[in-house]
């Protein structure tokens, strides 16, 4: 045993005289006091910080690689930030006074919450490009949109049964903040500050409602929105963690939205968990055959995608959806993109809040034109052509567009059920100024745009076939126009006499 | 090539010479004798033993570990088990006269189910802990409990149709071995001997009922009760497999308890399947933010945590319900952890063996206190503050508790429907005799706190958010409430006039 | 710095010496000249190919590898393509005639789409056994089948409703490639051709439908069926992929065959999942015990398997189910194998092309013999002894068998009130030549076989028992029968006065 000691320590020392001359780069005097405390206090993430680029490359070093390879997108960084790496004080003390969550601690005027704000001193091209993106307004998009808010509300509220009928109540803010809103981002508001007994003694924290959050669209104490952390996971900030699917996965595998199901059963999901082991997640830029074999979500979404020369195939981008004509779930139907990322503002010709009418026909003024569609469409094509023939991609685009037709389609048919029942009288709808979401046929027709529809166009999308078959897909689109159908037919019949079968 | 091997043969003299010296060490007779034919008869548990610990260190060594590397928990290991490994014999031969199982195979006294009670002549700690764990019995607590027995009839038994009515059979013992008792454990019996040609002749072997299985409430032939083989997996016995999130999946995926599911979109989840690879996941004690830097399922309910200090943050514990205040799944109603491991001991004020009434309402003198509540809690917050900041941590907490009562109430509302039901003879429930599981209004009850409510708490418990909304959660809550209400508001119109809607 | 790159260049000089001078073997001339461009316009593939062992041994070394390594299991492989390695021109320029998507390119005869048939000059052994595969046929399997083609129209078919009735539009051809056929293949047909603009000026390339696709069953332009690249992904070709289950998960993780999914929750995919990682998914032919240590679908159903000592466990094959005496899913019952990889000849005593009258009776002739069966059965198990005993082999198998019967019995009641429902006029069946599968308690009837009992007997084969109870098996059949007769029940009290409750 001794021996096998002897023989690492030679090994390490090898070790250290080829690498490890390179001294540790230099941490500010202030991250320096946090470490000091939070190394015991809380060390799982001061030890996940130490493994960041973060903590071993300053700014000003970073600012000196070739633009391909940089990460930091300021032209500039400020005197005060290039020298140290970026640790705790940096994120945490910069701007006090924009942050409504701002707190004296031991010396220090520290902000809990780190907002896209503070990482554009050195990204600030990515948070600009993000604000374009809609999910930057996620919070408002879903909560500010009274026919939106009303499915929170029927989806989240608690229910009551009083023997004759149901009651909902509205949907509680503990609850939507860790479910819709988890995702969505909840609006983290300061409601006072409070003491605790700390190994230090007594101490005083802010009291913050609507966190923990890290949703997309994350409303922050200083005004801003969004949370970079939402994909780059702190303490670690590693980007490829952000580049692989489980970290999309978190918002996007339920039914409502279910791409990373959708990627597992595809033949590039099958590529990436079969083999991706052995690929170089952080390489900047990313060489397509070279550091992976298949795309993951970032691939095709975000990342900077060079050939073997460097040729850039696609530029990196944090406005998502730049490479995607289509918006393809959690609407009604799919339909060409919103041109603004709060969708608040949108009204179609029926008064309400949506990007099309109730009967599909898209809210064009509202919607990107077909030439910005084209060229999205075009971007996203040169990331499939690295791999894959012309035939092949428009193929596979054309089935695509198909799809989102039939799929509009099926949902229209569930939709004018609906419609009949309302206006029979089989359930109540927006003629009667009731909620479209509360009853139970009402809960089987969103299952066929906000499930089914979605998933089958996801399935179609990203070539995952089997989940757009049987799993929660074409087969449950069929079935649940049949299963509306026979509900609404037995209703009436039942009842007073209806469409006779 | 031939300088390849030569290369090669270099590199492993000089890895043989730092770390090889140290000889293997020894194995017993018995076990050779073992091995000897085994090597050949099955020579896949005989290559998965080789690399297990029990093949590389003799207990005697192991017992000279400082305490908080150390595995074995006995004070002492009796004298002949110290100096060889723990191969075959050690574990099949021990204990001849208890295991009713044992039978004469080349001399020796072989059994077939290797019994926590074996494991204990080592690992006493954790058997005694384990027994504690309401896991411990899980075999009794569902089939010697008449509610939850006459579920799995309801739910295995095969049913006819006789052209007017359904009619159910009982659960067979073979079925409800691969089902309910995969992992709630079957009883494992001895039903005679029989003879087999082996490559050395005929031999006999116990003919065992209940046969394979490792639930985790085992009935073994000796008396004793679990399965370490649940989670340590034969023959390798890895802690490190044990460790991940896959070998608690096996049993903890389903809609029932889905805290695999939940796992894979929290974002404690995405960090591990984006960077757990590497992880060290065989080192004791298990250290945080060196060993990992996001928690599995053993990290919070079972391993022994520790700072890089050294500091312990959590023991290790085999009552894995010791950080856990809520039972928040398998029950109509969540409710504080029942006292003893054996919930057969329970009634409620209506003399059904249940921890709640129907109407929630919790049996508390079965049930752990308030001060056992907190303790527990404190115990898991423990964990969470490794890496958390105590408001964080709190809201998190608050959070889960607000779940509980909300779904509670869900459940609630779901069960007055049910009631209302039964009252109004739409149904046949528990003043009538029947069984409360076997009718299609039932069974939508069921799913309302066995699948959505379990999920919706799991989904809160762990944030992970995208499957308690949409997955399989708050969404199937809510709709379900409103199917059972539309089926019974539609049945009593189509019947004889109901609630009026 | 400098000293690192020193210490690095000094390893790799080291490692060069040892293992690279084995020269890259040669590329033949029209191989070099795709590679010239393609290594531009398709980047991703050209390295993907590069890393394959296609391009980095030639057939003629590959040949004179000992039997039990060899992956060539033609005889003998032609002079031409012995002396250089398997590249671009190797397989899209052979057999140009018989290719009707051969066109002239750059001066070469190239077909887009690579055939069993290409393939099959070096492995025609694997070629001869896919054949007699039921896969290789899957194509005309489902769309030359009337009620299977009904199936799939009353799944993919778009449904309008007029008001009064809801009406189906046939299954589009484009719909059927991304869903069905994607797995069961398309059929490949060349439309004409195309001119488009290149870097090299006009090309005119063919037009192709059905394309892309890689179903098993798929129909090639030169007539044959199947495509390797379904398992063996272009342009690896990798066979540590077709052995990893991601691969099988393509196409068998839906509700209608959930075997990756019945794998997640098995002990044999969570020993894979947390320790295959180190495993060697390479090796040929593949050591139990050293090479991995618990199967993945390739072990059981595919891969040449031996011991330590070379002795072969199980022979390779490509007829997949030539170790599966039954086939268990995407039939109304579970019945013996089919006799011939075509199903379209078969026949019940109904004038139905199914192996099974209505009522679950094989129709013997059409399906292998109980002496068939027993052959397959032994095979399988002879891999299963590689680690267990006999006893626990034994066990399982039986649970299986009965599991199957169970199931068949849960489908019999399903199949027994939709016959009822026929009878009374609740629903048109046969006897009124309506579709069997496009009203809502039909569909109901579809999910107790295609989803729910198929599902259970994946869970008993593969001991997956989390999946069989709640997650889609055994508590949804006995649901949908409840279901199922409570439509009934209440549908024909609701209309006419029905069987009495």
């Amino acid at each position: 045993m001794k021996r096998a000691i002897l023989a690492l320590m030679v090994t390490m020392v090898i070790l250290a005289w080829s690498f490890g001359v390179q001294a540790q780069p230099p941490v500010s005097e202030a991250t320096q006091a946090c470490l000091d405390c939070h190394a015991q206090v809380t060390p799982g993430i001061v030890a996940d910080w130490q493994k960041s680029l973060h903590a071993n490359i300053t700014p000003g070093s970073a600012m000196k690689k070739l633009a391909l390879k940089r990460m930091i997108s300021a032209a500039k960084v400020p005197q005060g930030v290039a020298g140290t790496v970026v640790g705790c004080a940096e994120c945490h003390t910069v701007n006090p006074e924009t942050h409504k969550d701002t707190f004296k601690h031991n010396g220090f005027q520290v902000h809990v919450v780190v907002t896209p704000k503070d990482c554009s001193i050195c990204h600030p091209v990515e948070v600009a490009q993000y604000s374009k993106n809609i999910m930057s307004h996620a919070h408002g998009n879903l909560l500010n949109n009274p026919v939106y808010h009303n499915l929170v509300d029927t989806t989240d509220g608690v229910q009551d049964f009083d023997g004759t009928r149901t009651i909902y109540k509205p949907a509680d803010a503990v609850t939507t903040a860790e479910s819709c809103a988890y995702c969505h981002g909840t609006k983290v508001e300061v409601k006072g500050k409070e003491a605790r007994e700390t190994e230090l003694g007594e101490m005083k924290f802010p009291v913050l409602s609507g966190w923990p959050n890290q949703g997309v669209g994350r409303i922050n104490p200083d005004g801003s929105m969004g949370s970079c952390t939402s994909c780059h996971t702190r303490h670690r900030f590693s980007i490829a963690m952000a580049r692989k699917p489980y970290t999309c996965a978190e918002c996007h595998k339920g039914p409502d939205v279910p791409a990373y199901k959708v990627y597992m059963v595809s033949k590039h999901g099958n590529i990436y968990y079969s083999m991706g082991k052995d690929w170089n997640f952080d390489a900047v830029p990313w060489t397509v055959g070279k550091d992976f074999s298949a795309p993951t979500c970032a691939t095709c979404h975000a990342s900077l995608i060079v050939d073997q020369d460097g040729n850039v195939i696609a530029q990196r981008t944090h406005q998502m959806n730049d490479r995607s004509p289509w918006r393809i779930f959690g609407l009604i139907y799919a339909h060409p993109h919103p041109k603004s990322a709060d969708t608040t503002i949108i009204k179609n010709k029926a008064g309400l809040p949506l990007p099309t009418e109730l009967t599909g026909e898209p809210v064009s003024q509202y919607l990107i034109d077909s030439r910005e569609m084209s060229k999205r469409r075009a971007a996203m094509e040169k990331v499939c052509l690295a791999c894959h023939s012309t035939t092949w991609v428009k193929n596979q685009f054309a089935r695509f567009e198909h799809t989102i037709e039939t799929t509009n389609a099926m949902t229209l048919t569930a939709t004018k059920i609906l419609l009949k029942a309302w206006e029979m009288g089989a359930a109540k709808g927006l003629a009667q100024g009731d909620s479209i979401f509360n009853e139970a046929i009402e809960k089987m027709w969103v299952e066929q745009w906000l499930f089914f529809a979605n998933s089958t166009r996801f399935a179609s999308a990203m070539a995952g076939a089997d989940y757009g078959a049987f799993a929660n897909g074409r087969w449950y689109m069929s079935k649940n126009v049949q299963k509306m159908y026979d509900w609404l037919h037995f209703r009436l019949k039942a009842e007073e006499g209806g469409p006779s079968k």
